[in-house]
C-alpha cells in the first residue's frame, strides 16, 4: 500500500511544508530505572514526582522514587492527581508546584497524570489566569511565553501518547466540557516508556486506552491533509495539528497494524506480555503521529461526551465520581464519523481498514466508510466497549447538549477532512447513539 | 510484512531499551524561505552561512541569504567547503568560525557542507586538538563537553541524512582513510528540507547520493539488533549506533520502498519532480533511521575505499582532485556484505529486498543474500554505478591496504550482525572487486 498521490498536491493558498518534532523517546522493558540518571543529565536537582493514588501504591512508583534518590536528587511527590483532570485539579497541582519549587518534573501514570504534570509545570513556571493559555475560542489561546522546566514523562497506560505531545486535556468545570492547551512548550523533554508498567493495568483500562490509540491513528490518517490547510502567515504559526502528512502516515500505519493484531490479545490476557508490549509501542507511534498531525471529529465530540457525563461508572476506574473514560468517549463517535468522512478520501479509509486487519478484497470506494466502521465496531465489541452513546448513558434528548459541547472544539473540528457544522455534528451524534 | 519476533528477545547481558532522538524537521517545497524566521526564533543574531562554491552560485543560496537578511540577521558566508571534507578543511572552517564569532549556523549543501559546518561549530565552540573528539580508536573519542551553537541544516542532495544525524565524516589525511566524530551534540537543531533544491543536482550526484540513502536503510535494517548489543553501564552511554530497533525499522522500510520505486526515475530524468521529491523524503527517513540505529560494514569499508583513492574523477563532481563519491564508495561493498550477513537474519534480508521491489516469491532463507544483492546490483547498473572496486580503480593488490583502512572503523564494524575480523574484511573486499 502506497501513499495517495493526490495528498501531495498543494491546494491554492495552502501550506506546502510540514514540521515535525518529538520528545526524546526511550522504549523498552525495565527502562524506568533509567529515570534518575536521565533526570540528573537534564540538570534536575529537585524533582516534583507526579502520580495518582492508585499508581503510588504499585511497585514501579518505588522504582522511580529509588532511581531518582539514587541519582542524588531531592524528590517531592504529588499523588493527588485527579483521574480525568479538571481545571481545578490542575490548578491545585500548580499551587503545589509553585510552593515546592522543583527544577524538574517526572510524571508516572496515564494521560491524567502526565497532563496534570504538564499543566502544573506551565502554571507554576509562567503564572497566568487559567483561561489565558486554554485553546481559543474557549480560552484566550495565548502563546506560552517561554520554556518550561524539564519533564520526563513515564506512561503507564497504552495509552494517550501524552508523553510525546504538546497537549494537555481537562474538564473545564464551568463549561461542562473538556478542552485543552496546545503548545510545543508543553511537550515533555523525554519520554521513558517501559512496557512492563502495563502489566498491572486493568483490562478495562487497557481496552479504553487502546481505543484512544486506535482513534489517534485513524483520525491522524484521515485528517485533512496538510496541503489542504491554509498556509500560515509565518512558519512559526504552523500549528501542531497540521493535518495528515507523510511522517504521521508512517506512524499511523504501523500503529494500526499493531492494534489490529494485538489489541484483543492484550485486553483479554493480562499475561500476554508480547501483546501488551506491542500495544505500548503502538501507543507511542500513534502519539508521535497525532502530535504532528492532529486528531479531528471523534476527539472533538468526545470532549462533550466526557464533559456531560451523568452517572456512568465503568469498572476498572475509580468509582467515587461518574466518568466516561477518554478512550471510550472517543471511540463511541468514531464509526459514525468515518462513515461520513470516507466520501472525501475513500482510499485512505480503505487503507486504514486494511492495516487494521480488515478484509478489503472487492471493496469499492463507496464501501470505504462501511468497511472501516465495520472493523472498528468488530474491535469495540471484542474488547467490551459500550454500544455507542446509549451505552454510556445518553439518549436522543442529549444530542443538542452534546452538539453545543463539541462545536467550540474548533481546533479539532477544522482538522477534519469534511465540514463539521452544528447540523452535521448533531447528525453524527444521532448516528452514534446505538451501533448494534 | 511484520517485524521479526526473535529481534525482540533480549540476549544475556544485552540492552533491553533503545533511545531515539532527532532534529526538528520541516519538509516541503519552498520551505527554504522559512530559514530567516526559524534562525531568529532560535535566538540567532549573527549567522555563519556555510555552503560550497558550486552551490553559492545557485539561486537557492540567494533565497537563504535574503531570508536571513529579511529577518534582520547579520550573515557571514563561508563558501570554501571542501567537497569530501578533510581534517584540514574542517579546521580551516573552524578558524573562520572562531574569528567570525557567529551565534548560530546555517548550512546549505550536501553532506560535505553540513558535516563541515558541524565540525566548525564544534571546534569553534569547544576548541581542542583535532583528534580529541574523533571516534576511538583513531582519535580519543572524548565526549563533547557542552551544547554547540544552534544549527539549521538545509540539505541539497538526497542524500546523506546529515541534517538529522549527530555525525560528521572527513578524510583524516595523515591516515589516508575517512573517519568521523559522533555525538548527539553535533545533531543540527533543525533540518529544513526543501526538495526543490535537488532540481539542479547532476544525475551522477543523484545516483551516488541515492546509493548512500539505499545503504543507510539496508545497513540499519540489517544491523545487529539493539537487544544483541551489550548493555551500557549507564543509559547515557547507550550509543547512537545502537543497532536495529522498531523505530529505525519503520523509517528503513519506507525509505526502501521509495528507493525501489523512484531512484531510477529521479536519476534518469531531472525533470521528474515527483521522483526527486520522494527521494528527498526517503533520504530524510533513512537519515533518521541510521542516526538511531547506525550503519555497519558497507560504510566502514567505504571509509577505506574513499580514503585510498588514486585517480578516480567521476563526472558530475569537482575535477580538481581525485575522489570516490561517498555513496559510490559505500555501495560497491554492499552486495558482497549482504551476501555474507544474510546468514544470520535471512528474513530481514528478504524483507528488505521485497521492500526494495524484488520479487521474492519462492525464495528460501538460503537465497536471501543472493536475492538482496541481486536487487542492489540491478539498481546499481540502472543508475550507472561502477562495477565494484575495480570500477573505481582498485585491484586485488589493494585488498590489504583497504582492509587496514577499514579495520579501525570499529564503531561501524561492531554494529554489523556478523563477525568483521580482518580476514573477513579482506574476503569481502575481494568479492567486491567485480560484480558483473
Ligand atoms: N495530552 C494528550 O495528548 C492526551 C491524549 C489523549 C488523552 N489525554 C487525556 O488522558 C486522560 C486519560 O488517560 P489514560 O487513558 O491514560 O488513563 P488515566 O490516566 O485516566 O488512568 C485511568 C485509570 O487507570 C489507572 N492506571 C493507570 N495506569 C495503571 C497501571 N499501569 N496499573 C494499574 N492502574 C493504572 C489510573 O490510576 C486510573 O485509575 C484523559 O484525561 C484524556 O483526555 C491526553
Ligand atoms: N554526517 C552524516 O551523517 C553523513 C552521512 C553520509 C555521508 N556523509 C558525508 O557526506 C559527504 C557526501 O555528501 P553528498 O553525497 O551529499 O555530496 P557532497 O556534499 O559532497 O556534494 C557533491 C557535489 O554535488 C554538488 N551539489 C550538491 N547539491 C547540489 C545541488 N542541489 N545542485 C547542484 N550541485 C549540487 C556539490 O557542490 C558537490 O560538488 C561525504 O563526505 C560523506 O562522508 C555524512
Amino acid at each position: 500500500m502506497g501513499c495517495c498521490h493526490h495528498y501531495q498536491t498543494v491546494a491554492e493558498g495552502c501550506d506546502s511544508a510540514f514540521t515535525v518534532d518529538t520528545s526524546r523517546v526511550t522504549f523498552g522493558r525495565g527502562c524506568l530505572a533509567e529515570v534518575g540518571e536521565r533526570a540528573r543529565a537534564l540538570g534536575m536537582t529537585r524533582v516534583a514526582l507526579f502520580s495518582d493514588e492508585r499508581l503510588a501504591r504499585l511497585p514501579f512508583f518505588q522504582t522511580v522514587l529509588q532511581s531518582l534518590k539514587a541519582a542524588g536528587l531531592d524528590v517531592v511527590p504529588y499523588t493527588h492527581v485527579h483521574v480525568e483532570p479538571t481545571d481545578q485539579s490542575i490548578l491545585e497541582a500548580a499551587r503545589f508546584a509553585a510552593e515546592a519549587r522543583p527544577d524538574g518534573y517526572v510524571s508516572l501514570g496515564g494521560g491524567s497524570v502526565i497532563d496534570t504534570c504538564k499543566g502544573a509545570n506551565l502554571y507554576a513556571t509562567h503564572p497566568a489566569d487559567f483561561l489565558a493559555y486554554v485553546n481559543a475560542p474557549v480560552g484566550e489561546g495565548r502563546a506560552v511565553p517561554g520554556p518550561l522546566e524539564p519533564h520526563i514523562a513515564c506512561p503507564t497506560t497504552s495509552g494517550t501518547g501524552s508523553e510525546v505531545t504538546g497537549i494537555t486535556i481537562f474538564d473545564l468545570l464551568s463549561l461542562g466540557a473538556k478542552t485543552g492547551i496546545a503548545s510545543p512548550r508543553l511537550r515533555p523533554t523525554e519520554a521513558l516508556i517501559d512496557p512492563d508498567c502495563t502489566a498491572t493495568l486493568p483490562s478495562e483500562v487497557t481496552a479504553a486506552s487502546g481505543m484512544d490509540v486506535l482513534s489517534h491513528a485513524l483520525e491522524s490518517y484521515t485528517a485533512r491533509p496538510y496541503v489542504r490547510r491554509p498556509a500560515p502567515a509565518r512558519p512559526s504559526l504552523r500549528p501542531m495539528s497540521q493535518g495528515a502528512n507523510p511522517w504521521s502516515d508512517l506512524g499511523c500505519r504501523e500503529a494500526l497494524r499493531l492494534m489490529g493484531q494485538y489489541l484483543e490479545r492484550a485486553v483479554t490476557d493480562a499475561e500476554d506480555r508480547e501483546a501488551r508490549e506491542q500495544l505500548m509501542w503502538a501507543s507511542t507511534l500513534a502519539g508521535i503521529a497525532f502530535g504532528n498531525a492532529g486528531v479531528h471529529a471523534p476527539h472533538g465530540m468526545a470532549y462533550a461526551v466526557a464533559g456531560a457525563v451523568r452517572d456512568f461508572r465503568p469498572s476498572g476506574y475509580p468509582q467515587e465520581e461518574p466518568l466516561v473514560p477518554h478512550g471510550m468517549a472517543v471511540i463511541v463517535n468514531a464509526p459514525a464519523v468515518f462513515r461520513y468522512t470516507a466520501e472525501v478520501s475513500p482510499e485512505r479509509h480503505l487503507e486504514a481498514a486494511q492495516w487494521l486487519g480488515a478484509d478489503v478484497r472487492g471493496a469499492t470506494p463507496g464501501d470505504a466508510g462501511e468497511v472501516l466502521a465495520g472493523r472498528v465496531l468488530q474491535l469495540m465489541r471484542a474488547v467490551g466497549m459500550p454500544n455507542g452513546l446509549s451505552g454510556v448513558g445518553y439518549t436522543e434528548a442529549d444530542v443538542d447538549t452534546l452538539t453545543e459541547g463539541a462545536f467550540p472544539q474548533q481546533r479539532l473540528l477544522q482538522n477534519a477532512p469534511r465540514d463539521m457544522s452544528k447540523p452535521v455534528l448533531s447528525g453524527l451524534f444521532r448516528q452514534a447513539l446505538r451501533y448494534w
